[in-house]
Parts: structure tokens; C-alpha cells; sequence
């Protein structure tokens, strides 16, 4: 593969709902317009609400357009129903104008479920896909792919909470796509995840996908990983249905926390205590670099055939702005089209 | 509940097929024999190599007794096929005499799948249980119980792949009575991993378990958990089906590999690090503590009408003199009419 098409794109980023308040959002496109010359940005939500911002914030104005939507799904609302009582949602809004063409991806950091519900009314299933998966990058210790990330892809973590062993074949091909193109990861190595590393061990739909993935062409497929390879990081692309994916991408924010919280406490504790820290504060950064998700900005949701991104709910604006270069290089290296060559092999 | 019984039993150590061989599980024995004068140990396997390891270690000669068996079984065999093939083995031996009742409760840190096996094969499943469970300890941030344990317990581990409903349910009332006998917590907190709190979340089998466990007289039900609430502690006891729960438990394995692999990194790395690496000295303890699993000893599979005690197959002596504890204060408390008593309701 050659070097990667800076092409100028179009986002569409849904301001509203995510735990920091639209601010940080309009922020976070603020922030990339200063940045990526070839990225514009379409602010869909309250418009009073973003001009106010746009206002008190540097920006790139003529890498910025708004388009207003006057309601919004809060975090704690039931998607389907939310969706239905609200047409003009930011989300819903956001996700049409891309379905239409008007921009090429879409960021939300808002409540997940009704993104992913948004993107399944709005745009189309590829060919070949029954399922669509919301992937996850999460930080590990070994490193991946020609940028050298530490970084892995997981997926399914809870678009839908079931798969079928068809489902899986087809995350594989879907998460291999999306390393390749925005890990630069020609060869991405990707796995099962199972509960031992035998083609034989695992539920029936996880023995099947085995064979199966087993038996793509050009796929380096590692086999099945145990849970231990997840923080390791041994494989680039984690293949696993929705509801496992979901807990264990849960763990590791679990984890994380826990790690803080014990660093917070020895902080705390004695004046010896808080001295090391001080002495391994290079360390510690460096860990909480690995460890900090804003830092890797966004999960894509797989196998529409329009990109969408979702951030954290709690991205702060350099998430955002990160979460926004991830679409736009998803988008301009066509990403739909290398998962539907992915799946006719 | 009033004080735990300490009655006098005998525990048999199937001696073969740990990581660290025969003599790391006959000394933990044989520190057993000098700590606990109410545990008998009858160690069974290869009867030369018993008596060598005893000649060379201080023990209780009048708590320890040799069972010879022939055979063993590898941590890398096929389970089903080894035990065909060996019925000497020294976990069938064992198994066998723990069901004659020539001991109260089996311990073994050999290949899981032969230990379960083993079980299923010589042992009766208590009325009620259509599947046993391996259950594992594993450290929290939270504490637990009477004894102020940093541990939770989580179940089913890899006693099985799939779980119905009806399971879970089980896994739930048994996971329960084992907190209440072995961490002296009357009122365990047991909850059900789902993606997500409500009650209506995760695949149809969860859903089902989460309203027939909320209505068991006596279970402080704590409905669903999530991934995050896994290395936090939030509930004492997790119920989740064998697939799952092998990938979670693994994945903590993982996670504490990689905290040990970057502090040995920082030790290496700079003189200023080992300095307040140094400094931490005490606090890195006591994160060593919380989330070392020698000092909790072993894995309860739970079910059956006998007691068995799986320790992990890294055991070192005192891993294993714990999960001899174990297995005798699960044997003198009744666990099983416990786990019986629960099932009724």
C-alpha cells in the first residue's frame, strides 16, 4: 500500500449530549481546524449554543460551517424511544446530512446507543454484512503496525449483544480493514478471542468462525487469544461477539481506574511515598500515556456504508479533534470500499 | 451464622502435574502438616518421589499420609483422552478416594480440564445442579466480608462453555454459599455481568437469570454489573457462564503481568526511577499483595457432592498450604448441604 491520501473531507460532528456539555465538542472541531487544513468541519446541534462558543474560541472559520438541530438524546435516554419522540435530534440530524452526501463521516460522543441506531436507520448495510460491530481501540503493552501504536482493535463491544459464527468472519475482515487503513498496519494480525488457544475450544459459533477465518485469503489470522493476550496486545485486531467485547473493554477502563485511584492513595499516604512518585513521575506518565484513551480518540462503528466514529462520552477536546483526523482518514481512504474487498475474497 | 467449626479432616493433594513439579505441592503439604494440626494430608502420586521430598522437609509425620499412583497427567494433555488412557493417574486416584470418603475434599494445582473431569467422573452433582462451576478468587479494589477480604469471587470460570438460565441461577446460589463459608460474609452481594445495569440488558439467558435470581428468598441481589465493576469489587460473588468468565479471569492475569513487566522496565530504566521505585517500596507491596494470588490459594469447583479445590498450576508451597485451608474449612462447614439448603428455597 502506498503512502496514505490526505484528501480534503467533510465531518459532521453531533455536539450534543456527551458528558462534557457541547462546548467541549465545538472545542475539540475548533481545535482541528486550527490543525488539519483538509478537514471541514459540520457543527450540527443548538446553533445559538455554538455560535456562543465558536465565538470565545480560536478557530479556522472557513473550516467550519453549522447546521442547527434543535433537540438531543441525553446519555441516560433509551435510544429507540428517544429517537423517536425527537426527528430533529443533533445525532439523527448529523447522520442524515451524511447519508446525503453533505459530509463524508460522522463524530458523536454521545450516548452510544442511540448512535449506532441512528447510523442503522440512516445509512446502509455493505454488502455482505449482517451485523454492523462498534470497534474499540484500547491501549496495550506490545505495539502495532507501521506508526508503531500501542494500541489494539476490538470488536464487537456491544452493537448487538450476539453473533453468529458468520458475524465474526465478518469483523474479522471489517477490523483487519480499519487497522490497515488507520494503523498503517499492511498485515494486521488478528484473532479469535476464545477461552483457550485450541481451534477446538470455545462456544460452537467461535469453533466455527475459527475454520473459517482460518481460511481467508491474505488474512494473518493468529488463531484464538486468551484474555491475557487483550493487555498484552498480542494481536492488532480482537475479534469476539458483542457482549464479551463489552465487558472486556469495560475491564480495562476498570483497570485503569483502579491503577489511579491506588497512585492517588500512596499520593496521599506518606511524604516517602509521595517522594517516589515524584521520582517516577516520567514513569507514571508514560503509563498513563498507554493508558489514557483520549489520546486515541475514537471507536468506529464497522460495516455501514458511511463512517462513524463515536468518541468517549467523556472526550475532552483533544479527543474530539482526534476523533474527527480518524474519520477524515478513514473517509479518504475509503474504508467501506477495502471491507467490501475484504469480504468477496 | 456463629464461629466457623474447626473440625478435624483429610485432605488429598494429587502431588503430579503442577507447573513446579511434585515437590513444591508435597511441601506445601508438609508446611500444611506443621500450621494446621486438624488437617490431615494424604498426598497421592508417585510414592518414591513423596517419600524423597518428605526425607528432605520438615513436616508432621503423624498428619501426612502416601497413597501411590502410577500415572499422572500433563498440564498439555488432551483431558478426556489421558484419562481413558491412564486410569492411574493420580487426580483419578485421588478423586476416587475422596468419593469412597477415605478423605473430605480433594486439592490438585494439575490440568484443570482432568481435574474437572476427574470430578465429574467419581463425583455426584448435588441435587438441583445440572452443571458444576469452577469458581476463582481474585484481588478487588474494594474489601470484602468479615475477614475485610481484598478478594471477590467470580463463576463459572471454565467448567463449562455455555450456561442456560436455570444455570446461572445455580452459579448464583452456589457462588453464595462459598462466600458465606470461606469469606465469612453472611450476606454476600451477588450480581450477574451483563453489558450494562438494567435488568433488561444482555442476551436473553441473562435477562432470564436476573429476574429468577431477584426473586430468591434470602440472595442480596445486586442485578447486573459491568466489566468496570469486575477489578473494583463492587459485588462479593459474579456470576457469568464459563466462556466469559475464563476470558475475565485471564484477563486480570494479564493486567497484573503488564503493572509487574513496566515496573521491572522502571527499575532498568533510570537510576532515579529505581530510587523511587525504592521509595514505594511499601506501597508497591501492598499492590503485590492485593493482587497476588498465591495468598488465596485456589478455585473451588462447585456442584458436586464432594469438595474440590483447584489451585493455580504456578502454585508454590504456600498456594498450596492455602488451598489445603481451604478445602478443609469448605469440608468441616458442609458446603455442600450449604449449597443444598440454598438450591431448596
Amino acid at each position: 500500500m502506498g503512502p496514505m491520501a490526505i484528501k480534503p473531507v467533510t465531518i459532521a460532528f453531533d455536539v450534543m449530549g456527551s458528558d462534557h456539555g457541547p462546548a467541549e465538542v465545538i472545542r475539540g472541531a475548533a481545535q482541528l481546524s486550527l490543525e488539519s487544513p483538509h478537514i471541514h468541519a459540520l457543527l450540527v446541534g443548538d446553533r445559538a449554543v455554538i455560535d456562543d462558543v465558536l465565538a470565545a474560541t480560536r478557530h479556522s472559520g472557513e473550516r467550519i460551517s453549522v447546521q442547527h438541530a434543535s433537540g438531543f438524546i441525553a446519555m441516560d435516554e433509551k435510544p429507540g424511544e428517544a429517537l423517536a419522540r425527537k426527528p430533529d435530534a443533533s445525532v439523527s440530524v448529523a447522520a442524515r446530512l451524511v447519508a446525503e452526501g453533505e459530509a463524508d463521516a460522522l463524530v458523536s460522543a454521545g450516548n452510544t446507543g442511540a448512535c449506532v441506531l441512528a447510523c442503522a436507520r440512516h445509512f446502509q448495510l455493505l454488502p455482505g454484512v449482517r451485523r454492523a460491530a462498534l470497534a474499540a481501540v484500547y491501549p496495550t503493552r506490545m505495539r502495532h503496525g507501521g506508526k508503531e501504536d500501542p494500541f489494539s482493535l476490538i470488536l464487537d463491544v456491544g452493537a448487538t449483544v450476539e453473533a453468529t459464527a458468520d458475524d465474526l468472519v465478518t469483523f474479522a475482515v471489517m477490523g483487519a480493514a480499519y487497522a490497515r487503513i488507520i494503523s498503517r498496519n499492511e498485515q494486521p494480525k488478528v484473532a479469535l478471542l476464545s477461552n483457550g488457544t485450541e481451534s477446538t475450544k470455545g462456544p460452537r459459533h467461535v469453533v466455527e468462525a475459527h475454520a473459517r477465518i482460518a481460511g481467508l485469503p491474505g488474512m494473518k489470522f493468529l488463531g484464538n487469544v486468551e484474555g491475557v493476550d487483550i493487555p498484552k496486545g498480542t494481536a492488532d485486531v480482537v475479534v469476539t461477539d458483542g457482549f464479551v467485547g463489552n465487558v472486556c473493554l469495560k475491564m480495562l477502563e476498570g483497570v485503569h481506574e483502579t491503577v489511579f485511584e491506588l497512585a492517588q492513595y500512596a499520593h496521599k499516604e506518606s511524604l516517602r511515598w509521595r517522594a517516589g512518585l515524584a521520582m517516577l513521575a516520567g514513569g507514571i506518565q508514560r503509563i498513563k500515556d498507554i493508558t489514557d484513551w483520549e489520546q486515541y480518540g475514537g471507536a468506529p462503528v464497522l460495516g455501514f456504508d458511511r463512517i462513524f466514529i463515536k468518541a468517549h462520552g467523556r472526550s475532552h477536546a483533544r479527543a474530539i479533534a482526534n476523533a474527527g483526523k480518524i474519520a477524515a482518514k478513514a473517509a479518504a481512504n475509503e474504508l467501506g470500499k477495502s471491507i467490501q474487498q475484504g469480504l468477496a475474497r
